[in-house]
């Protein structure tokens, strides 16, 4: 009785159909959401979309860090203020925007544009590791190798951990000071609902108390 | 440090901003949207935009029932199948595809674009209202009146109610037939749970017992 059956029109369809492409977006919420962009004024749908392809189409990544940015070098690399010689690696856009919030960092950051995963085919070469290796040998060049520092801030799974251990064997040779982020019981956890691992490793990494 | 403080980028701020005034998608959720159509192909991009903007620039509205439709009358009421003396009465393009779904009606629609609010500054001439009457009218010279029927597929709040007394006193001068969606316990739903009103209300319209 309807076009294709259940969409009264193609136009819906397709849309429907884009939206529904959107991760976390089932069939019953794109319907809601084309019909709710159906009833917004023309002007508001054309900035909508206009916004989101000048996005894809005009960003720009920092030629040093990677890090998304309107200008060829993002506004953290050109602070005079963020200390270049410490590079924290981070596998995406968002990770750098999480600890930017925390307003605890003054160093620099390497976007790796993803992790090494052989299940999602995502090998060393897909990622921007030898622009990392390069900024490195030219730090470790420009100044004491000893005060060049590279902290892993992956994931703390396998495939965080494939990655980290890749670059560190490939930063080896610029004999450089590697670190990676804390982990442990979070602040406030209970000990009674943290899970083995975690407690396990809490132990063997102990911390000298400062009070 | 970064621009707007908090964004790397103006056009991610803008593209976060545009995908954040959907419905149901906070801030972070958007930025999450905004990341992940970065990460899509031009192409896919382009299509999700375009696909959008043509359902907002291209989409019709049937002339008869104005439901959306790709032509000038929706596949509805061009279908010689149905029964176009029997008028539907629903709020939005969403409920005709809720009823369609059910496969148990045979009859013709009307989409009001909406349901008397006063809060919402909705009033009866923005919503359909002329052109059911005038629907009605014609039917009601055209075939034996008592044969038209108009069942009201609406809310059951007050703005519902409203609605479909207004409606209900624009057709009384036609004497044709006026129904209401049949309210009461939902099939399988259990005494116990179901509220006064709902209780109240299903005793108080009870149907004969068909075995």
């Amino acid at each position: 009785m309807m076009n294709s059956d259940k969409y009264p029109s193609k136009l819906l369809q397709d849309a429907v159909e884009s939206i529904g492409t959107l991760p976390g977006v089932g069939r019953r919420s794109a319907l809601k959401l084309a019909l709710h962009l159906l009833r917004q004024p023309v002007e508001n749908v054309r900035h909508f979309t206009s916004s989101i392809d000048r996005l894809r189409n005009e960003v720009k990544y920092c030629s040093v860090c990677r890090m998304i940015s309107d200008g060829d070098i993002c506004g953290i690399c050109s602070d005079a203020k963020r200390d270049r010689k410490t590079i924290c690696v981070v596998e995406s856009v968002q990770d750098v925007m999480s600890i930017e919030k925390t307003r605890q960092y003054t160093g620099v950051y390497h976007v790796l544009g993803g992790i090494i995963s052989p299940i999602d085919g995502t090998g060393p070469s897909d990622l921007t590791i030898d622009e990392l290796t390069a900024r490195v040998s030219s730090l470790a060049s420009e100044f004491p190798p000893e005060d060049v520092e590279v902290i892993f801030a992956l994931s703390g799974d396998v495939e965080g951990e494939t990655t980290e251990f890749y670059i560190y064997r490939k930063l080896a040779p610029y004999h450089i000071k590697v670190s990676a982020l804390a982990r442990g019981l979070g602040f406030g956890d209970d000990l009674d609902y943290a899970d083995e691992l975690t407690l396990g490793r809490s132990i063997a990494n102990r911390q000298i108390f400062k009070p």
